[in-house]
């Protein structure tokens, strides 16, 4: 009987493993470091070598498991093949095959991290009981996950999600990491909704606890707000403004049951998706008014459960 | 054998009917006025006359009939249900139901007018060879319809493809059918572009062959541009650039292999395509820059091609 399943997320320091009932109850989850030393040539070895290990200590054959599904940050092609994990130091690399492989034949299933995430957050997370959502993701960057149908949707060359390049502003003279200017993420993501503040900080003098706070980050924006403070509640209406604005394109594209939020900045809560969805609704096509938006719940570990998922 | 169905567009003047082999050639096609009064209570019933008819003299039984495929145009939710069709008098309808069994049992599938189109030129138009696109339709409004994997993407509210409403501009004082202001359809649609020529002249003197045409069409815009009119290639460059950065904003949530542009405004050809192409290229994020753009080529039968393919 084939009752258990590893979910794996390969990160630029450490890769996640999780050890899952095919129900979807994690039983046990460990790390182990990322070797990312000649081009991550030893990553898929070590994740192999973990496997097995833990298999064989638990008395586990491979009758016992699904299968073995991975997250990596990078593009996904079709058949679990990455092309690019610059935190990796991959180039093109068969991850499916050549895990599989190592596994004796063991199925592996691969995915982004960020729609893996997505994955994981539908299937046992803040987006349970919808089969059709958009995960966007509030850290140093603005990630995003569409899934339809309760399936990761990767996209032509494995961009579909990629929400936070979408190009808000023409008038933006800084760049975002991707060469382009105004992308979403140089305003909403942790590190841009900062440099929203320190903008409007310099533009005026009005009182504001947020001057002496230094450095200042998007916790203290969102907690100074949620303690009244003048200045970062219009900062925050300020980020509520410009990613309900995107999320309206997004809702006019794929129109989802749900969007989660989930990654830093959404440890705020409540504050912030009550800002989101008062712009979303000034921007949003009528027909798409009722979509729900929640948070996500599994933090570091929706990317363990997205992963294992993506072999059920 | 299943060798045959029908495809079946129904617009707010004429119901188009198609004869179809199930491996995709057109035998036969003709109209059927649409029956409005009271409620458009009598649209399905005319449909499932003229198809027992078209049976009846080909001698055709139940069993040669793989299945009845319909586009129309509103939202369509699970099941065939139809949520308002403004066009039809119509409020929730059940279709499929309703329409199944008049026919005597012959499956019935349902689809928006858009997406089926978009579904028809993945099937048999310019499209075809993709598995994954996006449709716009450039005709009075903008309407756009999304294929992943091959099948239609409805959307939560059957709003999924309603790229004419993604909000464009904050500045717009006029209002949009849709009683927002500054949606994409306000600039990219054949009123849209005749809209934006007419401010383009009122603004400056420039001598253009324009000014001499009463009333001025999108199609004169493009035919003047054609012939190298300084004005007129302005106003299709501030057309591709509207619609270029739209489009990115769409390839950012579904990296589709291509986009296929139809309706009225698409005959101008290639220099339509160019003009969005080139600023796409400007606003798109840097893994989708490969995306294919490329016209549609069954201009009015792409509906009735689409809402058989719903069916096989």
């Amino acid at each position: 009987m084939k009752d258990y399943a590893f979910g794996i997320d390969v990160g630029g320091t450490t890769i996640k493993l999780g050890f899952f009932t095919v129900s979807g109850e994690l039983k046990d989850k460990w790390e182990i470091p990322t070797e990312k030393a000649e081009g991550g040539v030893g990553i898929i070895p070590s994740i192999a070598c973990a496997v097995l290990e833990y298999m064989s200590i638990h008395r586990l054959n491979t009758e016992d498991i699904q299968g073995v599904g991975v997250g990596v940050p990078g593009a996904v092609l079709e058949g679990g093949i990455v092309n690019r994990c610059v935190n990796l130091g991959w180039g093109v690399v068969k991850v499916a095959d050549e895990l599989e492989e190592q596994l004796g034949g063991i199925p592996v299933k691969v995915g982004n991290d960020a729609n893996v995430a997505a994955l994981g957050e539908m299937w046992q997370g803040g987006g349970k009981g919808f089969k059709n959502l958009v995960m966007v993701t509030l850290g140093t960057g603005v990630g995003g996950g569409i899934i339809i149908d309760e399936k990761i949707l990767p996209g032509t060359f494995g961009a579909a999600g990629e929400i936070g390049h979408i190009q808000m502003k023409n008038d933006d003279t800084e760049c975002c990491g991707c060469g382009k200017k105004g992308c979403l993420e140089q305003y909403a993501s942790a590190t841009g909704i900062v440099r929203m503040a320190k903008e409007r900080l310099a533009e005026n003098f009005d009182e504001t606890v947020l001057r002496e706070i230094n450095p200042l980050t998007s916790k203290d924006i969102f907690d100074a707000a949620g303690r009244g403070d003048a200045v970062a509640l219009q900062i925050v209406d300020q980020e509520g403004e410009i990613l309900g604005r995107a999320l309206s394109y997004v809702a006019c594209v794929v129109d989802p049951q749900a969007f989660v939020f989930g990654g830093g900045v959404s440890k705020a809560g409540q504050i912030l998706i009550d800002a989101v969805e008062k712009h979303y609704k000034k921007f949003a096509f009528h027909a798409s008014y009722e979509t729900k938006f929640v948070l996500a719940t599994l933090g570091n570990d929706a990317g363990i459960y997205g992963a294992v998922c993506q072999t059920l």
